[in-house]
């Protein structure tokens, strides 16, 4: 008999019975709050067409490097998983992947993308049995029969899920298209654009040469010359705003940046274009645009996000055969406290620019990040991020950057994820999480309860509309 | 109607009716001990002349950067806050800054500083209602009605918090007037110096020279040749041993220490004075330096202490406009194991000699402090520091720390304060935070319960007499 | 009169009754399991010849750098507790050393020494009073008395302490006699070598001539010529897996690897034994060494454990004077995504490679090595190692890697110990730990109990007779 699957209503407050009436009375007040999405990777093309996914295994597993890594990790072969290599999507039967998937659920016992999906299956598709061997068909049956139905088609769940804001994220190079067919579709879901111009920022991508052109096509500027390469950004980044975008982002492998003077950035453009570039100049390069970038912001009010930090595509025999994004990222140590220094000292003092650090790193928490922002006017600190979106980073992040840099230097939540059913799931965790930690302190008597009860709405709501400029 | 003020008695104790019973049992205690503040920036000249202060701005908020970094972080212009400049302090309203502080009392919810105020505003001054902008008149008149009387005055104050011992620091370059003044006049409070003679120490410090001058003048050595400069380093070091010092300080940005040949630290100091030094010349001096100093300590009898890895004055702008020690040093990586290996191997077992430790790098509490503290015997390690005088950053600090290097390598606590008033509130914050984990220690069955009462004693009072070489 | 001691049925538990209950019901399932212990460094020759121990001095104190490192860490002299000299053992009275530990016990408060040496007392030698000044002479005289009985030989312990499998750790240079002779004397006690080669690879060690002269004996190969020195690794590798062992381990200064040409290979080997080497060759070729290892892993099945990361004999003084092995090793900072990134260019997509990953760096628990273990299939996570073998210790190991790299890549627990009498302590304080983090997930909702069950059992006993390949 398969056992049965259900979302306590206490999960995630501390046992302490004290504690969790606090953490249970703050959640009461914010758990229906509208969820404000500023960073993530959805397909803006499934809000575009509205058409109806498929089935369990391409929906949730094949894009999701955060689950199909774990099974890698113990051996098990990402064909098998229907997962994408770069000559194509096996032919697998998207059945027995699911099959596969499910006889390894409990690979994910004590991680956060477990409460993610078990909070997508009971919430979403309506579940009451746990997932495991036993149960995968009926799982598979019945998730796939439903994604057939209208209600579960994007829009529809968009709606469902209470979304007031999404941000998904384009290269430079994107045309838009979705965006702009979602503006004018008369639909009222309100999701935006965010720059990303790592594409024609990182030489060393294996792309930057076609992402150039079409850059160059894109705006019809000449992108191979340094005034021509900064007016095409200029221009892309007019025509994300026009999108609705009000941020950009940022992944580069450190946080580096540079100060050069306009002729020593013309000469070091010179290389990188002109091939005869070293690592170091694509590192200095990277470091130079951020800075770049932070000046264009100050010019047309886009907040900037830096996510820095990743080694990409660590596993080379992976990369060969099915490319980036398939869960061989690894952090690495991220300085910040020298990285930035550049960029501050010529825009450090700048009322309106609006920077938001994040990191893979958490032994920087209390040591760079929060001196860092609690004390630039210019810096705020961007959630726990990626391997850290979980309970116990969440909390460590709190409890490291909170005495230092405040609540208020920090931006809210950010789901970042291309796996859109999960969203109110990761939000939920979040929100839990934040309530657990001030629970704590007003238990703690730290804080007084009305304190706690400010800051979760703050923390749910207020923080993230501001830090990202979102009007209403 | 304004919110009330009060100080739980079970502040900062753990919600676990067991573990807090515990705790609150041993912190009662020691809540009365005397204080011992070993370490710390309050001005001498207060003691000296016994002076009253002025109003709640100039006393609570000008000289604290604890304080106005946050405001600063959210944009609140440091003029409005009467924040001295470089050229001077602000014209600015004393009563509108202190509106202007009250108005952003919220930013502090979570922080230490929140908790340091509270029990100031409480304890010191009688307040009852939070600080809030219906309150921010209310304040300013009852704290600058209560200055102006006898009873708050600096040694009335000193008396009344108990303080039985207090250390100042003094530069190398310092007349130690106040301090002679304070043994002169008859008060029985006992205010001793600190030698730390960083400024003639790193040629780095933008007053380098005139430091120098005055160290020549001060001793009557010629500071210019080697040997003139070690024994005016010696004669200082007498000098502030008869103004009771019982340490040294040495604020290094980095923990590197040397071993150098004579000959080599004589060509060494020539290009140091000589003006052809290089930044690798000014670390290598500042690394010889500690060396040296641990040498004079081994001679002498005092404590050396070492606060390495601060990263002064990151905020290029905020330097050039308003100068030093403005909270704009962000602490960095710091390595100990290589660093300190030079020193160790000249004087590393000797048993005259005691270095205290501390960092802002709290990766390194488990990795490296603890296991060298462990280890060697003229190894201390000194409490949570600066951006880490926390309750969570104390709790970090004893529970990485404890396992290895156990509790009678630490040396009790520091406040490290120029914010006189907030002494007591600092120290009440590290005793309720050492029971609190020595609370679940006992309740965890790690510890009896008549161990965990003796350390509570030691962590207040025995460890620090010991360490810091205090009489009586 | 004498405290009492007694272990306390819940110590380790967490304090609240609702995870503490959870706990408990986890542990007692799971108390009396066989220990099964893949990875330490007790002395084969006891099991050998089964001969009695002598004192308590000499089996507790003397060869343990955990305790006395601590007595010297606050002035106590080495000699004084006995504790072996290069020149020999120094003539110190056994009674008198063990009573100057005992005047020194409370300086363990908080450590895992003491609840190691508190089980021990209690549980192997059946004390009921606590070891202080007055109880020194009861305790040695107690412990000494029982050593000399037939119940207290090391074969006897080992059938008491249910011991499943111990695996003890011996270099390349080693002749296994003493396994030899366990395994042809009849006993049925599974202990088994380990091959940890550091001796002939790190030409750093002051030994390393020597072991090579060895190593060529033993093997018949002509081991300083490159093919010559492969296939005398081959050759012991096929000694050490015929005296039982299912793993190398390789205790490195720092993770690098190497996957260097064939002639790079041999020009490199040439400058290591023709004594031209820099340290930069030195750490090149313990680069190398490592991806050499994994690829007779490959061959062989032999696990590969690392432990990376200490810098040993740090106390120049105390080496000496003592030698290796004194206490004066500290962690450092260790990097391993770009360390390992050669040796998983190479072979990291081998199903038949497992490396078993150790740190004295918790930073890069979550950082670097969860996400590692979260993808490659060949690497897992070993247990938290040496001074973070503890209750804290452990407890962050679960915190920071669980969550990326879940409970299934990691590999149960290691004593790591030289003190065989301490071995079921040690084995207890990880059970009870596992067990209190699984009760706060189940307390948590984030975790349903039948799991945790699940869990505890694997924790225990599965992973670590999967992970070291140890039959039955």
């Amino acid at each position: 008999m398969a056992r049965l699957l259900e979302l306590h209503p206490d999960r995630l407050f501390p046992a302490d019975p004290t504690t969790r009436t606090i953490a249970r009375a703050l959640y009461a007040e914010i758990a229906a709050l509208p969820i404000v999405s500023p960073h993530g990777h959805t397909d803006p093309k499934w809000f575009a067409t509205n058409a109806a996914w498929t089935d369990a295994t391409t929906l949730l597993l094949a894009p999701d490097h955060y689950l199909y890594r774990m099974l890698y990790s113990q051996g098990v072969d990402l064909d098998a998983l229907a997962i994408p290599r770069r000559d194509g999507v096996p032919a697998t039967d998207r059945r027995s992947a699911w099959r596969l998937f499910a006889n390894h659920y409990y690979l994910f016992r004590g991680t956060p993308s477990r409460l993610w999906l078990d909070h997508v299956f009971v919430d979403v598709f309506g579940m009451d049995v746990a997932l495991e061997p036993g149960t995968a068909d009926r799982y598979f049956d019945a998730i796939t029969e439903k994604l057939a139905t209208e209600a579960f088609r994007p829009r529809a769940l968009f709606d469902r899920f209470r979304i007031d804001f999404l941000a998904t994220t384009e290269g430079a190079e994107a045309d838009l298209s979705a965006h702009h067919a979602i503006r004018s579709s008369g639909w009222n879901g309100r999701v935006v654009t965010t720059y990303r111009p790592d594409g024609v920022i990182d030489v060393e991508h294996e792309a930057f040469g076609p992402a150039m052109t079409r850059f160059a096509e894109l705006t019809g500027e000449d992108v191979w010359s340094w005034n021509g390469y900064l007016a095409a950004h200029r221009k892309r980044r007019a025509d994300f705003r026009a999108a609705g975008a009000t941020a950009t982002d940022h992944g580069h492998p450190t946080a580096a940046t540079a100060n050069l003077s306009p002729a020593e950035c013309e000469a070091l453009f010179g290389r990188i274009v002109g091939g005869g570039w070293t690592p170091a100049d694509a590192e200095l390069f990277r470091a130079q645009m951020l800075t770049e970038m932070a000046g264009m912001s100050i010019e047309d009010g886009m907040v900037m996000q830096i996510h820095p930090g990743s080694s990409r595509n660590h596993n080379a025999g992976l990369f060969a055969s099915h490319g980036r994004d398939k869960g061989a990222d690894i952090p690495t140590r991220t300085d910040y406290v020298h990285a930035l220094k550049p960029l501050l000292d010529r825009f450090g003092t700048s009322t309106a620019l609006s920077v938001i650090l994040f990191t893979l790193d958490e032994s920087v928490y209390a040591r760079e990040l929060a001196p860092l922002a609690g004390h630039y006017p210019c810096l705020k600190l961007g959630p726990a991020w990626w391997f850290h979106d979980s309970p116990e980073g969440m909390r460590r992040f709190r409890e490291t950057t909170t005495e230092t840099a405040g609540f208020y230097n920090t931006v809210g939540f950010n789901d970042d994820t291309r796996a859109f059913l999960s969203i109110p799931a990761r939000h939920d965790v979040a929100r839990r999480v934040d309530c657990a930690f001030l629970a704590r302190l007003v238990a703690e008597h730290r804080l007084a309860d009305w304190e706690a009860a400010e800051l979760a709405q703050e923390l749910t709501s207020g923080l993230v509309r501001r830090a990202y400029r979102i009007d209403g």
